[in-house]
């Protein structure tokens, strides 16, 4: 989904299958469009298989081609090309590395002057020692504080407010957004696999994108996605030291109490609301109107309505039961 | 309690009475002096009574005016005027988001030169980018380390120490106190309510406190009180990655450690002793020498005396009971 | 192991005893090498002995003195001289506290210019507002982004890639490093002790060491080390708000995940994979190969091999059996 929106790199489908050095025979020469995840990949799209908590995405997946184990291979619906490897995660990282690691670095950027900055934007107030990236692109009407950096062709919409020590990277912030001081949003994720004793580090591409009238706390931590973005919805409120992994998509009208963690991959709708200092597991599903208790534990997918608690999270009913004894 | 301090603004109680479009009569058109909690209420002062937890201080409450439903009504003592509200918690904030507002928005402020400040105080030592807004006061002795940020009239008294990459705004940092680097000091709290399906903000216009000889560690967070103080006791110790929400008031020689989190509005007694990432709930009563082991849920009241640990909190006796099971 | 390092200070063992205001007679006036942990030191330092935990390593130790109780006095090896203190940690603490305090203070240090860093690192990248302490010594490609602070003496090697708002001070960082953004490596660890009413400080010497090819989150904090060093091995990795105390020694190829936090003097094997949120106590050892599941809370040692899960943690097996019921 994002990589062709930084990029607009042309890649054709033969050369991928030559750098893995298959000896397949491809129909057709298509120019890759993206490096996508199965659910968001699209026509024209790469993608891979490598979790079977993912098999229904599987099943359904839109990507013109998919790197997957042999026998994963006819749950592919027949518009997807197999592209069969026995290590495909390990595979699909090698192909990102290769053709699209710039995008995976963080390069020191060039700045534009105080000057340059009073000049080019005239409806923005901000502190000092303020640090704005060349490609960054500022709406009307933003307060930023002091010593607050913006980088990596961030894109800060109308009427955000950002606090001082903040760092933006690799994002997109919607209009009305509140960022509070000491937050750093859109540094790579987390991400490594040791694959025949040697590492291999998860390439990061994605973006952070904070929707309209989200509030970020302080000293908080949203990491940009991998292959996919790590989304805040909409009048979503986080409070301080909160840490949002790689690939996690929070809905609209959360409430996030502080010191919250939730790990990579994990997807949260609508209206949940989270106690201070819970946890939520990686790769989870989070139904709409959730209520998750403070210092909850959560290693398992959450239906909507439901209000859970403990670690293990169990519904609030048993974790009372529990605790009476 | 906070508020004239900032401010001495000359508010009529009639002009509330009519903000509200109240049909009542008063007896006497007395000149507000403060906003305040229940408990904290001076005579001119007006307060607000919504939360059954405080109806203790409600019988005893000294303020002048409550905004308060009708059923509530009887408990308040004859010298406080009441301001009938079925909405009296929405009705309060909109009162002082009225008369107040200013004080909740965290304006850029005009900051001092380094040649200023450096004429203006002469026994004070300070890092590179040092941001010291105008109307802040500065003590003797005092040393500050690089990109410091202080701002909103904040008054830091003698001998005090701060650290690098440190904010403080809205505070009073009292003598001989260390702050260490990365915290974020008097930022507004994380307060939010949906009434009828709209976003109220809380305001914040309480300040931060932090009384001689306590040391805030690294990258911690304490956010400014709303209509109260948030208070940090003397020789009260804490560690890094602490998060100490708006309201909360902690006693003298207590001794906090890492990643702890304590929700608003909670009060704490001295000697304190809180282990590594316990959590503490809003509106509790933690009594005077009190010990809470590490990772502790703390979700009711603890007398002085207790020792506490697991989640739910309960006596040490029975967690050690419970586990050996 | 690291006073001398840094100081190269003559310290002669009469003149300590001579402080300590000890009526004892001495067979050889040596010069005192170094102040060390039991196990660490050598021939030639000072120790002392203060917590029953560490009996194996008195036995064993190779110091030339240690100060200790009168009861524990035939514990040490032939080699040792005691003093006999019936305070030892505490004497200890007082001696370097009298002898080597002016390396417990954060002193605000005299800064290189922009133009003399380039002048005198040619092969290094940095972004703005770099403060680059007189006596830090920096390696050859070497990636830095805004508003770093390194200081105290801190050593950085070859190829080690800091983020933004990063401070690092009296650290030393191994080849292949990264450390990212808003991270503070190297402050005074959080050590007080209350000894007959009056405060006391635990004076902090130590430093922190990343070794090569280890990997440090974002907002993170690793203090220094008291009197011993604190540790980070090769190839581990760090996620983002993960709070590493004093004297802590972590091994080599673990994986931290994110808000870890980690207490004072425990020591962790190689290999060791820790999920996010736990927790682990002070003074412990947690073996090699050892996995940690998030958000446990540690509260004793854990042999090779094991793994462990919830609060207090126990062996996953046992995890599951009491969660099923």
């Amino acid at each position: 989904m994002m990589i062709n929106n930084i990029l607009k790199k042309k890649i054709k489908f033969a050369s991928i299958i030559k750098f893995l050095k298959l000896n397949i025979k491809i129909k057709k020469n298509f120019l890759v469009k993206n490096f996508s995840s199965l659910k968001e990949a699209k026509k024209g799209d790469l993608t891979f298989f490598s979790n079977h908590k993912y098999i229904n995405d599987l099943k359904k997946t839109e990507a013109s081609a998919c790197v997957i184990s042999v026998k994963y291979k006819n749950f592919l619906p027949n518009s997807c090309f197999p592209i069969i490897s026995e290590e495909a995660f390990s595979d699909f990282i090698k192909i990102i590395n290769f053709f699209y690691n710039e995008f995976n670095i963080d390069k020191i950027s060039q700045n534009l002057s105080k000057k340059h900055i009073k000049k080019k934007y005239k409806n923005i107030s901000f502190g000092e020692n303020f640090i704005c990236e060349k490609f960054v692109k500022l709406g009307k009407n933003i307060k930023i504080g002091n010593n607050v950096i913006i980088k990596n062709n961030s894109i800060i919409h109308d009427n955000v407010n950002i606090g001082s020590n903040v760092l933006i990277a690799n994002s997109i912030v919607e209009k009305n957004v509140n960022i509070c001081d000491g937050s750093i949003i859109g540094k790579k994720g987390f991400g490594f696999k040791f694959i025949n004793g040697k590492l291999l580090r998860i390439p990061h591409l994605g973006k952070v994108i904070i929707k309209s009238n989200a509030e970020i706390g302080s000293n908080c931590n949203i990491d940009r996605g991998s292959i996919t973005d790590t989304v805040i919805g909409e009048y979503t409120f986080i409070d301080n030291q909160v840490q949002i992994a790689h690939n996690v998509k929070i809905g609209n009208y959360c409430m996030i109490a502080a010191q919250v963690g939730i790990s990579g991959s994990t997807i949260i709708g609508n209206h949940v609301l989270i106690g201070g200092q819970a946890g939520i597991s990686g790769h989870l599903k989070i139904g709409n109107n959730v209520k998750i208790g403070g210092k909850s534990g959560v290693i398992k997918n959450i239906d909507d309505n439901q209000f859970v608690m403990g670690y293990p999270a169990i519904s609030l009913r048993d974790f009372v039961k529990k605790n009476k004894k």
